[in-house]
């Protein structure tokens, strides 16, 4: 029996309300061996005092010592083992872009190239062309027509776009055409299942096309194709958990992930701040809100340790607001740690507080890597922090008699 | 390889002794926030002078946010898996009662009811009527004879009884006859497998007479049947642990828990004095004991959270009587937490300690939840505490060369 299975058979209803809000990001590192972490610099007195009545712990995204994406990140923290659903990186861009998704769409990610007179690649990026120049191509692949399938081409950043099958008994099981070198051709589409044969054909039909139009557009005068997907069918929070869940995200990926597990997306602004307003608005209308703060992560991302910091202090200045609702859990976590010292996600098990009036009792008194190394939920797998808000909601029944 | 395999594969003989110590309920929590648990604000000289010597942690019976019943977290202490191991509601109640349950034997909990003139459940407990007069119907329903099955018919408590059907190829794959609303009729027995289809013609036979019986006795004019179930046929601990173990409780359940993984279940009185009496008299013959303390989880449930501080200060008390023994490693732990704050089993981890003369060291100077957050035992899967007994006790082979 695993957590979904456990959880759909023992929620139960109650008038409770969770609070699950990711600083994406959050973990850090500090600067030099024996410093601050970017939490531990930044001032935090409301997270402070809330960290006197919670319990604190280190939030494990995958498994020890795995760097995560945003995917397999978030979903751990909705409680889907993200070792067992995959979420292809074609399913990924696509949710970043807001694209209405539909079940049997195939998604694939693609990257505008260079190639030479010999049609070898010379340029996996294509120059990073503009953003502009990107959309003007996908136009252009746009008017690709291919008797049986209907395909989206949808630009995304620089060399990067998003590509979207949509026909009858599609199968994503198709290998990428991106050698991941250059110095060699764009692969050939190729099934890695039988099932998937007529697929590689349609693709490689759109294919032709796309390698012709494009030819005279040096330097994106070819294109890759990576990570073919289709949604994974992860069942709803509403199944799993009872729970009517919103999620409140300024940026388009997180929304798209939320979407997978059958939350409702509230429309929203693009500051923090908008985010919390939502928040108040609909807070009668669920029993669940993700509240998403991506800043946290993009400021890491930039290698900059005073503007994550000061990210998190803006962040502690929102939490009053959060408070005043009187949300009967609230857990307060990142999907992974963005050390600025590395730049880039990372490894690092994630600060992590989660309070209830039953929460139970710790040391922990500050808000810090440091101080949740001490506290009563140890090291905990990501995917245990839902069963525990649940438990803490009074929405799980006994196991056994 | 599971735990068991593990144990089987890896135990070894040695001259040493066992003692797991299982304080019912023990976890608890403050009444208010920053104030202490029921362990924390009894004084306990003796169990704290032990936590300097032994490394404590805690304890967590199922998985990270899952309320225990009483079966599964015994399983979990014994070393067996209690998501794979599952322990019908019959078999539960059966136990609770003393009643020599065998291998085939199908268990099952009843409950009398009270039915309307439509047929129709106007009340799931009859009123909760007296176990004199629940008594007295279980003579009655006891008269019942169906062809080809031996009906068991013993009284529990108020409107609660037990039904152990006998015979051959008997399968306990049939459906709860209780509809677990009331204004509905109890619903006809459905085999829940092809196997099962005879087992459920003998009840539904048995249930027809007993019907007819009741009906002239209003409030308990009908009957519900809950939890069909069988001796899951555990392996013994004797196989698992090449240990001779034997079980001190006073209360009935704990002794039929015991009972299923093999061990030899001793004669003892009601008081918790009189279960150290029986250890300290049985104590050359057994190379493990289980000794049952109940009185935490009752005050527990009661919400009495004075009086289950007083029973861990008894508690305490009797420690010095079990270190005169010179357990090689003593277990101190509780199935599960039974928060007086909640008055109800909780999935709160379990403060626990383990001590032998190579147990290993850490901070930890008191025993209270807050002490065992910081503990060498980190939050211990509670079916990792019988491994490492195996291992202080010098019971275990290295694994691998």
């Amino acid at each position: 029996m695993d957590h979904l299975d456990l959880m759909k058979r023992l929620h139960t209803p109650a008038d409770s309300k969770i609070l699950l809000w990711v600083m994406d990001g959050l973990g850090g590192l500090p600067l030099e061996p024996g410093g601050k972490t970017e939490l531990e610099a930044a001032v935090t007195p409301n997270l402070d005092r809330l960290a006197q009545d919670a319990v604190g712990g280190l939030s494990c995204p995958i498994a020890t010592g795995i760097t995560p994406g945003s995917g397999p990140s978030h979903l751990a923290l909705f409680g889907y083992d993200p070792l067992a659903w995959d979420l292809g990186r074609g399913v990924m861009e696509v949710l970043g872009i807001d694209f209405p998704l539909q079940d049997a769409d195939v998604a694939v990610r693609g990257n505008f190239c260079t190639v030479d007179d010999a049609g070898l690649i010379s340029d996996r990026r294509a120059g990073r062309i503009s953003t502009d120049k990107s959309t003007e191509l996908c136009r252009l692949l746009q008017e690709i027509r291919v008797p049986g399938v209907e395909a989206f081409v949808l630009p995304v950043r620089e060399h990067r776009f998003a590509l979207v099958f949509r026909g009858a008994s599609l199968d994503p099981r198709i290998a990428d055409t991106d050698p991941q070198v250059v110095g060699k051709a764009p692969l050939p589409v190729r099934a890695l299942a039988d099932e998937a044969a007529a697929t590689a054909a349609l693709v490689t039909a759109w294919l032709e096309q796309a390698y012709q139009i494009l030819a005279p557009h040096h330097p994106a005068n070819s294109l890759l194709l990576r990570g073919f997907s289709r949604d994974p069918g992860l069942p709803t929070m509403s199944d799993v958990y009872g729970l009517k869940a919103a999620a409140i995200a300024s940026y388009p990926m997180y929304r798209g992930l939320a979407k997978l597990v059958g939350m409702d997306v509230l429309s929203t602004g693009p500051t923090f701040a908008d985010e919390v307003s939502t928040l108040e608005e609909h807070w009668s209308e669920y029993d669940f809100f993700y509240l998403h703060l991506k800043y946290t992560d993009s400021r890491g991302e930039d290698g900059d340790f005073g503007a994550k910091a000061k990210v998190i202090e803006e962040a502690d200045a929102m939490l009053p607001r959060l408070l005043a609702l009187k949300p009967d859990v609230l857990i307060i976590t990142g999907d992974h740690s963005s050390p600025a010292r590395l730049k880039a996600h990372s490894w690092h098990p994630v600060p992590t507080l989660l309070y209830s009036a039953v929460c139970g009792v710790d040391g922990v008194s500050v808000f810090s890597e440091r101080a949740c190394t001490t506290g009563a939920l140890g090291v905990l797998p990501a995917v245990d922090i839902m069963p525990l808000a649940m438990a803490n909601a009074g929405r799980l029944a006994k196991f056994g008699a």
